[in-house]
């Protein structure tokens, strides 16, 4: 590696913008480090989110399609939300997957944690593996909910992230840091 | 596969929230197929991005390092940006590489798009591959930028990827998509 440092920026203020349910708006001004040039910056803070790879002992990835607000669109996607207060990161996984799908399961690895987007976003993702996943009972759904349950073979997988038919971004992070995991690497 | 379809719901109405800079807030009414219970989703509208995983002929990757306002933190990235209005993901990309970094490159490859977040955003993030990238002259900054080019050789990237060393989510997913077009399969 090569090239200079990047530097903190010096937080001289913040104000809150809203509460817009699933995320708060905050505004928090910014002095840098290199030509003291002053930003107001837009911080979006929302509770850290889980996501759960479970796969069958058929070898199927335990997948969910529904419709999308912010795209208007239905996505492939894996099972997740958000974790609620006080929770752990994989006691959310277990509910998630349990709530969403009917499916649970005794074997969980964790597969680490991302941050979905630091330009903007203060928050974490949390992603686990859960493996010999079996269908337990019926979903559990919101009012605000409409899921659709699709078991797809793990075989399949890799296509449909190619060729954007799974094209959500951060359920393909998740199958990434699979793929890390599979390599022999230890994933954090 | 298996299991039932997922369903578009109907959109009722939408009104403007704010506008803050790099992304407006949208509120929309939603109507679900399933119960006809109405929901007012917030929508984040943000331009189409951009990123760029840049090789040099030494095989090491063009890196840069920045404070970011969402975590309040330093990240390890990739070179990218807001397409800018009537602009190509393709030129963006280009503009932002040489922008950030002084690189430029003539062999340019698509990594394909992605939903950087589909529950709330509708914008789609493009990925392109630089190949043969050569330094031609210096950065470019806006006052607000401050961005430190790092070159990172191309074997250490898997094991910061795993360690979460690199933790942007979608930094992650252009490696992911490098990954599948390197074992053969076309991405999109």
């Amino acid at each position: 590696m090569s090239g200079a440092r990047a530097n903190a920026w010096k937080r001289l203020g913040q104000r809150a913008l809203g509460d817009h349910r699933i995320f708060q708006l905050q505004e928090q001004r910014y002095e840098s480090p290199r030509n003291a040039h002053v930003i107001d910056a837009v911080v979006l803070h929302a509770p850290d989110w889980v996501n759960v790879i479970a796969l069958t002992p058929q070898r199927a990835c335990v997948m969910i399609r529904q419709f999308r607000f912010g795209t208007g669109a239905v996505h492939w996607e894996i099972p997740g939300g958000m974790i609620d207060p006080g929770e752990q990161p994989l006691a959310a996984a277990m509910r998630e997957l349990r709530e969403e799908t009917g499916y649970v399961s005794a074997r969980w690895v964790g597969l680490g944690s991302v941050a979905p987007n630091p330009a903007f976003q203060s928050n974490r993702l949390h992603t686990f593996l859960a493996e010999a996943a079996l269908l337990e009972g019926g979903q559990e759904l919101d009012p605000s909910e409409d899921i659709s349950v699709q078991l797809v073979p793990e075989s399949e997988l890799d296509g449909m992230l190619a060729s954007g038919t799974i094209d959500h971004a951060l359920v393909a992070v998740a199958f990434h840091k699979l793929d890390l995991l599979r390599r022999g690497l230890e994933v954090r």
